[in-house]
């Protein structure tokens, strides 16, 4: 059994919550900011402090190995993210980060030695706030990405990646790239939804991922006066968005429960009060643990784009901007985070997550699985996001120990 | 009889189109740019030319007298705007100050007297779209607006009015207020809809214009994560929207033919592909000619949001901008119009208009009337604005009918 250190723990996540922190107790720590700059100058000094011996990789992912009785052994990885959405919250990332840190210290407290090496690891470029796409370190190290594309990725100012890591002085000379000798990857993660909170329960053990298909909408009618334009003659771009998006909320209703739907980009021209509106643009988000529902909801919303278009008598184009499987993690990994919630006493459920994480990409190349803890009211990306500490550290309490078990799998 | 020599209106009105004409046969003309500055020299030389008085207000209205055989009768007022919307068409206000103009050079051709002296009036800003409000000339006029602070309008870089005029030579030294010698007035305008088309008639006598109603509309929600927040647990302000959106298209079919309501402007946020909206900010525009119909309107949009937030958990406010009653224009200009269009022998209507005017402002002062020309598929206020010649003639000479008339008229 590992004895987490709370104090430790608390004191250490919010000194980290410090760098970048808002007023309103959130933080703003974009990619490669000065303020990731900072946490990551923490990060590696807790690491060095810790003994760990720490690299870093072209792209800016931070690793610090703490090595096995079997230095030969593949090394089970740990961690998550520490840059922030912009004006987010504190725990999205940097908790799964503080998580995998107290882990490792509280092994060094008790002398806890294991058969493999384990790596804690900070992935750069999570959000995709700064630069695009989400995901940037992870993808890179599982060869998704490549890592020269990825440092030419821009900011909003025309600053490289590649800049903005030199400029911090985190553009690492390892090579990122996909290895073959990594035993596992699990990560700890806030659930960013209202799940385990709804439930009173602490800990989800996470089978995978949903499923998600996202769309690009444009419809297209005619601009005229607001006044002089009778109704029938009409064809008003808004109008036909607005009958999609009604349409897109009730299709989830026609599937099972784990089907969500979201319009959350909407814009339209001319945009004058007295005008009718030509064009109206929309993302559509459509997600499904089963990848044919979100084939099929793919399918619906076209229909009801179609549908909406004949009434109005607009016209509509449909573009697939990206569309990802479900992933569904290690049995393994799966297994094993459930004996550590088991062991460390605290309460879980087996649940199904509804975003992508770092951990999606890791269980490409290797066993991967990842941890929730609650997310008060489901809120994330926000400074209102919150996790109760006690929650926390049941959180952490099981991941020390599914990492325990990871790491003395021979 | 009134002859329009119609070489000649159609050269002038090529010519006054090429004053801040567009590449695509529209027109950039906006309130006291260089361009209005130069179409309203070109304007006043024409008065003059015709040996016109020429008399420049505070506000930069224009106005050309031709005396009548009794010059101490109450004058009658023709004309309209000549600046135009961004990126707008030819048409709208310049073909009724261009009709007005060549009404007075026929009657100049002919040696046609008249009992009344007849005012010819350019109004300034009739669009606001460089300043607001819109109809700001013809609103200081009638005492509507005050003079000092209309010349304080600012413009989207903080040029006043007053400044404006300046630069372009048309701060005139006559005070703009209500006169009470107007006999009466009368406007030409293009219909800026579809029914004269549909109906394959050359002119409207216009019996009056559509009261209406603006709002604004917000609708607060919470902002989640796309992903893992289950469809429920939801509080989407965009789906909020969308209801109230398709709610209001279809309000007017509970009603007369007259009635139109449009949703011309909509923003959400955050605004992003992955977040559900937590605001939804949009505009309603409800007009019909029965102002007890208008306040219904308003009634039943309300009822429309309270009915999709219940439904949906979030909460809205609303907001009424505007308010105006619908304008009955004179029975006396009307039927002088009616007897125009059937003197002129062209196909003629009476019909309703929706869209305020200056008109609508003289209305308020004496007894006004409007005739509209068709506008080809209803399009306004862009560069596909069009009405074809023979139309325009034919509204031209209706109106050079109706102004004899108001002029002899004792």
């Amino acid at each position: 059994m590992v004895t987490i250190n709370t104090d430790r723990f608390r004191e250490t996540f919010d000194a980290y919550s410090e760098i970048g922190g808002t007023e309103a107790n959130g933080l703003h720590r974009l990619t490669a900011s000065s303020a990731d700059g900072y946490v990551r100058d923490q990060f590696v000094n807790d690491l060095e402090e810790l003994g760990l011996t720490v690299r870093i990789d072209e792209i800016g992912n931070i690793f610090g190995r703490r090595e096995g009785t079997n230095p030969n052994a593949d090394p089970v990885l740990i961690g998550s993210h520490l840059d922030s959405q912009p004006y987010g919250g504190r725990f999205d990332g940097q908790l799964g980060v503080l998580t995998a840190l107290e882990t490792l210290r509280s092994f060094d407290d008790a002398d806890i030695t294991h058969h493999r090496p384990i790596e804690i690891v900070n992935w750069t470029n999570e959000e995709g706030s700064r630069f695009k796409p989400a995901l940037l370190g992870s993808g890179v190290f599982v060869g998704e990405f490549d890592a020269g594309e990825a440092l030419e990725s821009t900011d909003a100012n025309g600053t490289t990646l590649a800049e903005a890591l030199e400029e911090i002085g985190y553009r690492g000379s390892e090579p990122a790239q996909p290895r073959n000798d990594i035993h596992s990857y699990l990560e700890l993660h806030i659930e960013q939804g209202p799940v385990l909170e709804d439930l009173e329960t602490s800990v989800g053990i996470v089978d995978g991922i949903y499923g998600m298909a996202w769309l690009q909408a444009t419809i297209c009618g005619d601009s005229d006066h607001a006044g002089p334009s009778p109704m029938h003659s009409r064809r008003d771009a808004l109008v036909t968005a607005a009958d999609v998006i009604s349409g897109i909320r009730r299709l989830s209703n026609r599937f099972a429960d784990d089907v969500v739907t979201t319009v959350g980009e909407l814009e339209i021209s001319p945009g004058s009060i007295n005008v009718i509106p030509d064009k109206a643009e929309f993302t559509v988000d459509v997600r499904s643990y089963d990848d044919d529902v979100v084939a099929t909801l793919v399918d619906h919303v076209e229909r009801e784009l179609r549908t909406a278009c004949n009434r109005e008598g607009t016209e509509f184009d449909l573009e697939e901007i990206w569309r990802i499987p479900h992933t569904e993690f290690s049995p393994r990994v799966r297994e094993v985070s459930l004996e550590g919630a088991k062991s460390a006493g605290v309460s879980h459920l087996k649940m199904i997550g509804g975003a992508g994480h770092d951990a999606n990409y890791l269980n490409e190349i290797t066993d991967a699985g990842m941890l929730f803890v609650p997310s008060v009211d489901g809120k994330t990306h926000n400074e209102d996001e919150f996790t109760e500490w006690p929650d926390a550290v049941a959180g952490a309490r099981a991941f020390a120990e599914a990492t325990q078990r990871l790491a003395d799998n021979t």
